[in-house]
């Protein structure tokens, strides 16, 4: 079982300045009721967690805050094939949902990178994508109804188990990606759908990481909308090396990984490596559904490679998909001129770059360099944070991206919800 | 130019008491920004409109209002197809944004079934959906983001032009759907998709409307994901046939149009088309374009069919797709004991059904069969409107279906966004 100090933190790397007053390992809604209701009383900071693998700060406590640890609320209640819909507790693992879906012919579309660790509950707080998302969007698009506590311990039901209904204001939208700022999910009703009988997958190397975005958008351009496209730029590819033993790295200084699926899989692939193979130096497909999987894995691989070299900050820009190419090789400039080592992979599909920065040799020029890529992002027209959040990291770049009246508003919001302010301070908003 | 009178009412068939005080025609931002600012400082409330094709009465207006009508804010006014955006005013035509997207072999999914007179603006309100939502979801799925003006007559922009972001609450998700009540969008980003390369169509007939309503299931349980599954009953084909001259009721006792999309088309149709022939009594199928938008027309004849026979009430229940047969069956066994003439045509793919009563001989009868309908919705696990919106009509329904710790919260958030209470004053919430 986890300490409580580890119970104060996440993989962002926000070290708490030490451990919380108390640390409630929730089983029952119950639980959680008591806590808010006893919280809102006492006007004392609850940090909710899943499985603590947020990147932004999201779930970091201080000493004078309560974990709120709901990882134990973990049980799968229902699935129903007809319906596609599967009820959940906020503690199941991602992974673990999608496997129990297939034993139904269905998936569960949103897969972060961290999908075999992370909760439904932390998808649901920061609105999680995933590699699927150019495809399949983004948790939001897959939760029907949540079960809520309020902070002041009352539990509601908001949304529906009909995919359709616009009766009263979406509140389901407004508690996702709102980073347990608003109320803390105790249960979840999610859209699941046919798992796809076919995928093809499709592996191509770049001359340059620019080429890769380049064809990327050719993708788009030409019409195909394959359910995975993703981007991975030469240094990450010797990092992947490094630690498969693998040779991407030797084959181009950048690679894009496509997946095509459902009925039409075959011939869209076709289309696909029609359009990669005017500008790859080299270009590989599959049919096979293990084969395109291990392809997908070294991807997954990506960010673990990186992090075996060192301390690093995870960022996660998106831009619309045009500047894509523009915004990499910003990137990549932004790293030569502040010296740090820059990693870059993207689900270039929807626009999102996550660059990786090497906290060594120097923390300080990393932070400089972060800085440089959020005012790069919002110059090319986009977010400084696609699927990872806001938390405590990105706080400074909230007004600068939203501008005052829109974080007025949003904290009006906030006070309508959370009068005492306990749920989460200081975090997102 | 439509009488002040005329701009009181929607296609819901409320009458209005008289005319509005007043009615302003708004061409610019500005006139927007201006009508809300003094209908603030006066206390006046403000009813906006775009083509008035509102079926649930939201659009209504007494003589004490002012009609803000925005229709003449119709400019497209741009599209980006690398980026798949357009950027459109409220008053545009939903068919013709998906008509100038087609120019960029690009489309705007949602296509309500009043999709060539309704506006963006109205679509945005109700957060409308159509046939192909089966596939492509409903307007909210193609919102990015919205230039909104609040009823102090502030203008905000809220959303991105990316298709992921994280940065804040989701406030478009808020606006969309809350029919006139938080804010006057003035300006929307919409998400356009890939206009698929190629359609297949089928049209089964039923010997009666339950067995249509199983095999819409059934497709689903098979793992088939039309882009448009509806099902239309044996007194809604009468009608049709009536209107048109066609002799769909000589066929079967219910029809379901089924069409699939993409690279996949034509292998997906065969899968559908082995499930239907199973039970149908008749089937038919075609890949050719022309031939399935045809088909396609028929079933949005429907409701001006019925509507030829007379004043109706036209309502729009969704329930989990189990349980789309027991629904049709409950809406024919109400119209049964009512006395009452009810016609049924559904999406079925979304559980969604449009039962439309005849108001003669009776109108207290008609209003009783609806709200049984009502109660049947929510006793199957459903919602009183799926698509067309709460309006005035189904106001007494809100807290039935939502809860009143829901309403109290819902209407909380109107009050932040309204402190004055002049947006749409006693409708949606």
């Amino acid at each position: 079982m986890s300490s409580a100090l580890e119970l104060a933190t996440d993989r962002s790397g926000v070290a708490p300045d030490g451990p919380p007053r108390a640390v409630v390992r929730a089983t029952t809604v119950a639980d959680v009721q008591r806590t808010l209701a006893e919280a809102s009383r006492t006007g004392t900071p609850v940090v909710t967690r899943g499985a603590g693998t947020g990147l932004a700060g999201g779930a970091a406590a201080g000493p004078d805050t309560i974990v709120l640890d709901v990882s134990g609320l973990d049980r799968i209640l229902g699935i129903d094939p007809i319906d596609g819909i599967a009820r959940v507790e906020p503690g199941v693992i991602t992974a673990e949902l999608d496997r129990a879906a297939a034993a139904h012919g269905l998936m569960y579309a949103p897969d972060p990178g961290s999908v075999a660790i992370c909760t439904i509950g932390g998808n649901i707080a920061t609105n999680a994508g995933g590699l699927r998302g150019a495809k399949y969007g983004v948790t939001r698009d897959s939760v029907l109804a949540l079960d809520v506590v309020l902070a002041d311990g009352t539990r509601l039901h908001l949304g529906r188990d009909t995919v359709k209904g616009v009766v009263g204001l979406d509140l389901v939208g407004l508690l996702v990606g709102s980073e347990g700022t608003l109320g803390v999910v105790v249960g979840a009703t999610l859209r699941l759908l046919p798992r796809p009988a076919r995928v093809g997958t499709a592996v191509a190397y770049f001359a340059s990481v620019t080429a890769a975005a380049v064809a990327a958008a050719e993708l788009g351009a030409a019409g195909l909308r394959p359910s995975v496209l993703e981007l991975v730029d030469g240094k990450t590819l010797a990092a992947i090396d490094e630690l498969r033993g693998t040779d991407h790295a030797g084959r181009g200084a950048a690679l894009l990984l496509v997946q095509t699926d459902g009925f039409g899989a075959g011939e869209e692939l076709a289309a696909v490596a029609a359009v990669l193979a005017r500008t790859a130096s080299a270009l590989d497909t599959t049919h096979d559904v293990a084969a395109g999987a291990a392809l997908a894995a070294a991807r997954r691989d990506a960010l673990p490679a990186i992090e075996a070299r060192g301390r690093v900050l995870i960022e996660d820009i998106a831009v619309p998909r045009s500047r894509l190419a523009d915004a990499v090789g910003g990137v990549h400039a932004i790293a030569e001129a502040t010296g740090t080592d820059v990693y870059v992979f993207a689900h270039a599909g929807d626009g999102n770059l996550h660059p990786i920065i090497r906290l060594d040799p120097d923390p300080g020029a990393a932070d400089r360099a972060a800085e440089e890529i959020f005012a790069l992002a919002l110059a090319l027209g986009g977010t400084v944070s696609a699927e990872h959040g806001v938390g405590l990291l990105k706080r400074a770049w909230l007004e600068r991206e939203l501008g005052p009246d829109v974080v007025t508003l949003q904290r009006r919001i906030k006070d309508l919800f959370d009068p005492a302010g306990i749920l989460n301070p200081g975090k997102a908003l």
